[in-house]
């Protein structure tokens, strides 16, 4: 056998994965394996874990644009924004949520994944640095791994740290990069003490909105907006379509020879096909909805909030929520993931991050709110939520 | 001035992106600043520069399909893939690109560049080693940087380089990374002497089909089955849904063990937003549309080889396509530039790739052909570029 090069090469074929399944087999040990369940378009679950949140996905007037702008646009861009992938739709919806956000001009990528990539990438570079929080979104910890930046991870929401490693750096150019909202517990940046910190040393400053954007600021103009820093010179923010918008994509939005830049250097967004016409034209209708009812942006934080205070008073150990997401601490990944398991067969759909989607390596169930949850709606999720908690959760049962 | 603290931090604030208007005079001088041209849905433009190779992205059955399901499922899948973002409209999609393409098993991503990401990076990994092809795609680029691994970049198509990094690598695991058919120059990788490479050597190999899928191979089903390679436990290929499928997306195909550990794993799929249903619809119907026309494919092949031809007879210097991807050599960027731009006056749209977008620095005109262009839009097409072409294109004109 062992001189037959036939056998040989046939057992290297099959065996080059084989380390896939020591793995598989290693996170099914950790209770960390995940699998992907489909939902049905009639599924009759109570939704807490998209982040939909202002209810616009399934909005008629939202989907009706999409689906109207397909027929007109067609269903794919057809090429890369700077070749065919650029339709009027795509510069309309540009200059609004420029408009909107109060900035000189917006970019849109093909998903919020895209924009972090090519925000951070094309804003720093060799001989650069970075400093960022611990607890940023994969999207941007991503993004510092392409820069080829000096990157300096500092602690959670510390920014005498991050003035510290501004301090402290050997290079003239120094970027800032932090959410505004922390995707996993829904907690708020110190984006005052930040830009602060920038200012004082020389460094601009990139914001993840994605989970304020809708939510946080006057009339949901986001975290950004509400700290007062929109449109600010030295402020770069980076948002996501598919959140409070209820599309697809993402979009880095700053000062004009900013986006002028990305036109220019962002690899993920040259190198990319341009966002679908369908998903350009919710995004731009839910902006517009957005616009007529800001109270949509107060709806679902004060849901959020009374989410939290009604499960805290039933014993469990939940964050304050600075804007839709709520979350809430378990006591291990396998029980996280049965307390999640029975929520849903009980009818109420939560998340549920596990590592590595935690940045301290604590499980959590994860809420989120959303504008057109009713009071029955929270009545029934907490008194679920409160059944199916392990008893390990602290709930008082 | 210099004492006065509010000063020097305003100038501090104003200035901290000035090195971007820098950057964009060093672009504007060499002839590579880059400017985005809406396109509006009436165009009479003969589009020979986008990548709807099959002509399905305005499709009825394709649009109208994809306007159904955002009217029925809403405009955003509302989450990441492993929360609310999976509906059985992906499971579906996934199930059909499977089958069409001989695979175990699929996974659909929000593009191409990110499928890219997510199946380079974590199909690699520290301790492992990655030997790529120069003129690979910026996608698979950016997740060689993400991977951690050692990467050996080796010349163009050159399978005895590719055996020989594998030969003198360090590491056990190794991955070979190439596209089918590389995007500037239209021509095919050597995938049979790649893949031998990779079975000598112990090494597996990632095949990038974005230009491959629906236009080469037995009906369409991409080059890696035009190889034999399809299904094979040592070969995974990565796609796109917006070129020929006319959507937009990207997936990986391969064994079943490999889409596994991209769910359980591949950061670029679990911290995204799942596909908007219009997408993922659209591209379901397009892969029907070419399982019942598989002579779209033969048609789009044949179109490019005679757009290439005639070009060839005129003078100009044209790459053999391998697929739908023809490539004219221009004299600079500053002349591929004004070329694109007097053909686009002529009434005729092609694509222009200049540095850093092209791997050998050298500007093209690059066209596409498209299974709809008639014989009328090819002489059309042909007279247009032949007539603009510089006179140091090498035009008989």
């Amino acid at each position: 056998m062992v001189h037959d090069p036939g056998a040989v090469r046939l057992d290297a074929v099959t065996s080059v994965f084989d380390w896939l399944d020591t793995r598989a087999d290693e996170r099914r040990r950790a209770g960390l394996a995940r699998r992907l369940r489909p939902r049905r378009p009639d599924s009759d679950l109570l939704d807490l874990a998209g982040n939909d949140y202002l209810g616009l996905a399934r909005d008629k007037r939202v989907a009706g644009a999409a689906a109207a702008a397909t027929l007109r646009w067609g269903a794919g861009s057809t090429g890369s924004r700077l070749v065919t992938g650029t339709t009027e739709l795509h510069t309309e919806l540009e200059h609004e949520l420029a408009a909107f956000c109060g900035t000189q001009a917006a970019l849109v990528f093909s998903s919020g994944f895209t924009a972090n990539l090519g925000a951070v990438t094309a804003l720093s570079g060799k001989g650069s640095a970075i400093v960022t929080d611990a607890y940023l979104h994969a999207s941007l910890i991503d993004g510092c791994r392409l820069s080829r930046a000096d990157v300096a991870v500092v602690g959670h929401a510390d920014p005498a740290a991050v003035a510290h490693a501004l301090r402290t750096r050997r290079t003239e150019r120094a970027l800032v990069v932090t959410d505004s909202v922390f995707s996993v517990d829904g907690d708020l940046a110190p984006l005052p003490e930040l830009v602060a910190a920038c200012r004082a040393h020389g460094a601009a400053l990139v914001v993840d909105d994605a989970h304020g954007l809708g939510v946080l600021g006057p009339g949901g103009r986001g975290a950004v907006a509400d700290a007062g820093l929109s449109g600010e010179p030295d402020v770069v923010t980076t948002i996501t379509l598919s959140k409070a918008l209820g599309a697809q994509g993402g979009a880095v939005l700053g000062p004009r020879r900013v986006i002028k830049h990305l036109v220019d250097s962002a690899r993920s967004f040259i190198f990319d096909t341009g966002l679908a016409p369908a998903s350009t034209a919710a995004a731009l209708t839910a902006l517009g909805v957005l616009r007529e009812e800001p109270e949509l942006a107060t709806r679902v934080r004060s849901t959020a909030l009374s989410l939290a205070e009604r499960l805290r008073a039933a014993g469990l150990t939940v964050t304050e929520p600075a804007a839709a997401v709520v979350s809430v601490l378990a006591p291990s990944p396998e029980l996280a993931v049965r307390w999640a398991d029975d929520c849903r067969a009980a009818g109420v759909w939560v998340g549920c991050f596990r590592p590595p989607s935690v940045p301290d390596q604590v499980s959590r169930l994860r809420l989120t709110a959303r504008a057109d949850l009713t009071e029955g709606d929270v009545d029934r999720a907490v008194d679920v939520i409160t059944r199916c908690a392990p008893p390990e959760a602290g709930a008082a049962s």
